[in-house]
């Protein structure tokens, strides 16, 4: 119950999250079994935004910034930053002078629930950024919280060093121990759609493909011409 | 009451469709006696998203796509896919392969009241979505609906057939049965707005152009220096 | 307790107004001592929109656009109009042709906390606007309202001839008697971030420049490996 | 496109409609199919307020309330007014007076996709409201509407004269045309509810009475000790 | 730009106070021309809360209630705390063992633009509160703010000493100066009012006694049989 | 990543359960250093509903209720069911038969990040129920999910067999080990605010007790007559 910064954390392993790197959320998803999406109200910052890498946990108090100068002293090369706040804030804890301190120390792009300023300037740099509001709203440094604990961001369970993947349509959480298992799946995903995508785009239907004229059938669903 | 899907529906006329194309969901909207539009919550994923084109509906159970691959039969070259849930619902219901499978029928573009993924591929493909919100967050195939009924979308009863304009000010129904008189009305409030334009560029002002002086006078509003 | 409209107004000083045009919402807001920033609801119509003007404030009823029109009048090259409505609305009260009118008055852009429309033509025109919503709706010109008197408008009291700095982190209003000092005091704190940023860069750490060791350990947060 | 008030409306069974007051919301939705529910977010007044009545719609302009005396006139004893806007509003379009307007016709509640004032004379009275908001902001009388025209109010489509429900779980529509054999449906139903209430209440299982075991196992679910 | 707390503040004139008293919110909003209403987020505790009292206004830092009890000791006989955060906050920065001081001092209720906790007990005590949320989350004591300052709450300018009114339909402002003209304005509403209630109640319609026939037929409003 | 029904779990221990309901959830939430506690928007279906118990955690498919059946056969008596789904849904998963079901199991109560209906019957069987919104939309039994695994409800991780504690000010959620810790710290917390309160009462001011006077000082707030 008391607020600690955890120096040495256990990170999924770099080669795995090489590999992590060409998927997008969406197939990550469903790869761990429609599990590990944060909520849609994180949103990018920008439309190209992409980021691959490990977590550095933060939990702050809403409207105080200080545990994110914390923690940028435990970040690593492939790190990504994950914030969160005890309660609901749109102020702009994070900006350009944080993004630059950051990326000196290797760190790959922020989550974050609650927002962000500097938007202009992140932008320019190609930091990318996924958080539940865009404001220029400053904050304080006076309220004590935690680096590298067990969150929850945006209703998902991170775990200090779990994967991961933020893009156009969302985050997605990798917990590290699946990260190999998960790309199996996500790889496996990927092949059968590069297969279906093709019968689609020759009119194939997806009713055929996926076999869903009997579910339909036995679902009740009349046809009427 | 039980779930169905129509094959054959009346569409609004071709002709008139290829004509609705020049007006924007302003113009249009004000054209109907500003009805028609949906609630502005529905976003196009693209800022340059356009589409026009006859609605085939769809009613789903939320986080639920399987009426939509059971729509895709019925569509026809020119259509749009309008997509209601039975309650609230932000999950991605359409991603890449089902527009793949879309843009194979001749669909032109999709209005859903609920989420959509794959938003980059989307983007790249040019393919025109107005949604409710951008998430990875994957569904099922379990659940009955229905194809080509009537369904309420964002606030507005669309009937299959109706055309369905969408820009990036936001997404109009216009009643198959009104397209040639909603054109006509368009097009007289466009010639109207080209004069207005050029006399307001010039200076002149609202307050005299559509002579609301004296309802100010009226309204009891005074001036003071 | 009546409706008014104030033709002439003490605006902030033209100098003064140029000098503040070189810097952001969000240093702005910390010169300020972390005050005058409107709620981060509302939006720029796109990223690069940007704006830094004089006050010219439109109370209006929601639904109706009447003392829009009668505000134009009364406005000087140089000025912001800053719209409310008198309950919560996302109508369109504002498209391209107010935008032309706007325009031709030397108007700089637009801060509504309300709806807008034809965002894409206000786009292609590069008038910016900042808004609660993109909505088609249109509105009446029925209702009475008033034009330069104090208003509340994303929870923060503006005065006709307040500065009026938007960029793509928000909204700041700088009180026109204040503008100087917070133009020295947001030149301070930019000289202070240059050097801050090059510090950072370097991979100096916050927690160092700030002095926020103490900090950390004077609240109990604590260090583990 | 114009405005009209419709004076005489078919409207349900009035047999019909008195046994349809013996079901509550929940019961009669799932007897339509799980149909005509309106969105969640109207909520009742006072938690013991229940109506069951005919419709007479209203299409109000946001925060004008003059459509609404217009309704009054066309209300026959045992209707419910529905009202909806043409965009989304909280102002409190309907108090005490109105509701002692319609009292005096027979008028037996209130339906409002907007807000209500007079919350506390409204529970005295006894008069059921179910809306969007309480709010104490006043409304003006300046804006064309329509009376007694098909409108959608919460998400649902509302014809005059169809049967409307509320009660502490929210509002059902009942087309009219359904009304029987909805009544039919419902107590079927209710009849099946009272056995399984028995059954579930000397600890049988809902697994075992909706024969659940074997779609749990089919669905891949498994149990572990 | 700095924080500062006023002791002494100029309060509405309390025999004006106590007539204020009579009226409810929906009238006194009315009576001032439609304004000095707080958003309708803002919701009482239990529903026969109700308050009439002057304002002592209290900026705090979300998350951080130092400035409440800074308040406290400012406070007289008669007045309401009239709370603020700089950002949207829910926090429960207000609970029993506050009330039991601000009673203490004579403080008649709470009106904050942020979340309350001790529900339970505060109705219990009737110690009325109108807040956004109502919620158990602590806060700290650690940032600065000011007491007595102009602030905006709920969208509403509150001046400290302004007279402060809240019952089940909201929270009204009642500028200092014009207590007395808006309780002149308000009587005479409220006679108006009972002789329109009473006409009402004997079946004629707003209609009629409203003369709004003609303004309908104006509108292009028609009607139908 | 595949779903699974728990049956047998560590509970909290039931003599720490019995002492843990003498406290309310605001006491709890600041004994756990301010944490644990659910967001806001789960409230109570009525004003006076309690519960503490231990946690039988639930996921869903959105709109499907199939999982809340399973629950019930592995929960014992004192339990009360910690309801999740994978995506944000209000529909009504919860009824009065599953109550009844629940009750004859020995479940206390149910704590839900969904709808519930029947709320009516629920509060005249006392049966106390948090969720997010009241509904009476019906939902399906499609779609596997988990029983007894760890969550994240309303923003917080529950394990099965935490401790839940709901008030009218929210739900906490006390993790099983540290239930005896808590109950040592809240009535710590308890002793300190009965005389806090007793010196508060006699008007002794929070600014003396928790010496906060030179905080205040020390953070540059100025006081002024």
């Amino acid at each position: 119950m008391s607020h600690q910064i955890v120096r040495n954390i256990e990170r999924a392993d770099p080669k795995a999250m090489q590999a992590l790197k060409e998927f997008g959320t969406a197939t990550l998803h469903e790869a761990m079994g429609r599990s590990g999406l944060m909520k849609p109200y994180l949103r990018p910052i920008y439309d190209t935004a992409r980021v691959c890498g490990t977590a550095v946990t933060v939990s702050c108090h809403p409207g105080d910034n200080l545990m994110i100068h914390a923690a940028i002293e435990v970040c690593r090369p492939g790190d990504v930053l994950v914030v969160t706040v005890t309660s609901d804030s749109t102020d702009g804890m994070f900006g350009e002078l944080l993004a630059v301190s950051a990326r000196a120390h290797g760190v790959q792009g922020l989550v974050i629930e609650a927002g962000v300023r500097d938007t202009a300037e992140l932008t320019e740099m190609q930091f990318p950024v996924w958080a539940r509001a865009v404001s220029a709203q400053g904050t304080v440094k006076s309220s004590p919280g935690s680096v590298n604990v067990p969150v929850v961001c945006a209703g998902v369970i991170v775990h200090p060093g779990d994967g991961i993947v933020g893009d156009r349509d969302g985050v997605v959480v990798v917990p590290k121990q699946q990260v190999s298992d998960v790309i199996r799946a996500a790889d496996a995903r990927r092949r059968r759609e590069d297969q279906t995508r093709r019968r689609l785009a020759q009119g194939e239907l997806g009713l055929d493909i996926y076999g869903l004229r009997e579910k339909l059938n036995s679902l009740g669903v009349r046809y009427q011409d």
